[in-house]
């Protein structure tokens, strides 16, 4: 990557996220191409400059390429990870030959990879173990960002000379990017931030109040930062925008995929109904699974996740999940 | 304070906070006297069991008494603080023979106490030095509490045997206390919530989006931990219930006061005429002198509360405010 402030940016992933980030770094002058296997979605957002299927609403600038060829991504300065977490993987090992090692990632995915226990970093270095590595993570409803309404997010990398030269590659007036060297710390709240929305769901179905809400969100926070904390993570990342900021969106959006599958079961509705007929799958679902199991394994007390691992995955019944987590042991804080 | 779990508790103070924590703390099977200078809250909470005034709709236990004469509060074994914070010191000073020096003072009152710039715990330590004090604070609507919906709280004292000691008086199975050795730390965020939820009103009223609402909680929740720290406080604490629990629900409840008043003056209202007629102020507008005083005097960087001030008490326009927020230099995130 040059010291100028104006790069190639590769975009791989075609969803919200990663059109809004398109946005993004077009918006602050580089060059961009998005990588799709959508040929419907390249076909859009190269001749209607919209991705009408993700993100619509949302006009592009008409510089940003998009393209179903991985190689024309071969001689971008920096490329963004911006798939769903659970594919990653899969999206990324057909087209390691075509990544150059000094090529720094931008790894945009947070989650647990179900079938492995790794984070997305993780699985990174097993996948591509020379490449430098950032994480950009924060509170961001894609369509705000892709509107250019104002946005704060971290942007964490080891090599601090580096993040900083990123952040001043994609940062702008109204996306405004705060660096840190901690990528783990900025990579661990997306994780989980979805299984505590599902908490705050359940308790607005049962109609529990907000007090109870904001306890969850904040009583999340400390399991996050537990498990953050086992992870190598620093505390202080996880009060900043990729923890705090990130969760608090997340469990206050009530439109939100995994905010509206809790409230449908803490309203009553059965789970296999509520999922019928649904293409997307509220990703909390499966991080449930993945969280709990590693909290487990890394003997973690995170009793919000595994009672939300409880009432999805093992039938636990919603009012004596609840009466379980409040007649807990009341104790130190912290 | 005797050993027992069961104590008679006075309770200083008749607003909605004041009546939900009598009914707490007669939930928990003490004996409770609330204390209040209007005859017809004392009439109503004697006669009615309710606080029609200020908690209408809260069915309270018939065994909590109301009186105007703080004489019946001389033989309580922990008094409960829950006045207005910048009229604590007036209605304390007067009554202050009466009150034992060995009797446990929760505070329940957060701010900055505008004539003096000190904390509710630095004046309580001028007027009442020789009492143990304790902080209690957290994410709580009135309402709720005194409903016997599921609530989180912070009980902090240096003295950590006498804070379990009260938490186990005061707390119940929906009333959850976690206790704290860090009073200050439990204090700090109450008294700048207000400010940082009128700037998330203001955005509101902007229309600049959810992101930026986030953005503004958790860079709010920066400056409410620099202030902490240089008051003593532990960074932990102000990642518990206190600080940003409190934080998240003070700025995500768009019926609250503050937040209202920001969202009026977002939406192009001029101040002096939402003030017209209303008898309750929002508390925000006087903390953010107060708090901005206190950041200057402590040179501490407050951007947000600054720019709060400067909007309320010295006509700064709200669009150039937002301009130069938004113009900062980007930087590390902590």
């Amino acid at each position: 990557m040059s010291d100028t402030c104006s790069a190639s940016v590769g975009v791989i992933g075609s969803g919200a996220w990663g059109t809004a980030l398109a946005a993004v770094a077009a918006n602050a002058g580089n060059s961009v191409a998005i990588w799709s296997r959508n040929p419907q979605v390249v076909d859009d957002i190269n001749n209607q400059h919209e991705n009408a299927l993700y993100l619509k609403g949302a006009a592009l600038d008409p510089t940003i390429r998009a393209t179903t060829d991985a190689k024309d991504l071969e001689n971008a300065d920096l490329l963004l990870l911006v798939t769903p977490s659970q594919h990653l993987r899969s999206v990324i090992t057909p087209i390691k030959p075509l990544i150059d090692p000094d090529v720094p990632l931008v790894l945009c995915a947070k989650g647990v990879e179900i079938s492995s226990g790794l984070l997305m970093s993780e699985m990174l270095e097993e996948v591509l173990p020379k490449n430098p590595l950032a994480v950009l993570s924060g509170p961001t409803f894609a369509i705000e960002v892709a509107r250019d309404l104002p946005t704060a997010v971290t942007l964490a990398c080891a090599d601090a000379a580096l993040g900083r030269k990123l952040a001043n590659t994609l940062g702008s007036r109204a996306f405004r990017i705060y660096h840190s060297t901690d990528p783990v710390g900025a990579e661990i709240g997306g994780a989980v931030k979805n299984v505590i929305a599902i908490a705050c769901g359940i308790v607005d179905g049962r109609q529990l109040g907000d007090n109870a809400r904001a306890a969850l969100i904040t009583r999340g926070l400390s399991e996050i930062v537990q498990l953050g904390i086992a992870k190598g993570a620093r505390r202080e990342t996880l009060m900043g925008l990729a923890g705090m900021g990130d969760l608090t969106l997340t469990c206050t959006a009530t439109q939100s995929r995994n905010y509206a599958l809790g409230k449908a079961l803490g309203s009553g509705e059965k789970l296999a109904d509520y999922l019928k007929g649904r293409i997307t799958v509220a990703e909390g679902l499966g991080s449930s699974k993945s969280v709990s199991a590693l909290a487990r394994k890394l003997q973690i007390d995170m009793p919000i996740c595994n009672a939300i691992c409880d009432v999805l995955h093992h039938q636990a019944d919603i009012d004596q999940t609840i009466a379980d987590l409040l007649a807990r042991p009341q104790k130190a804080e912290f």
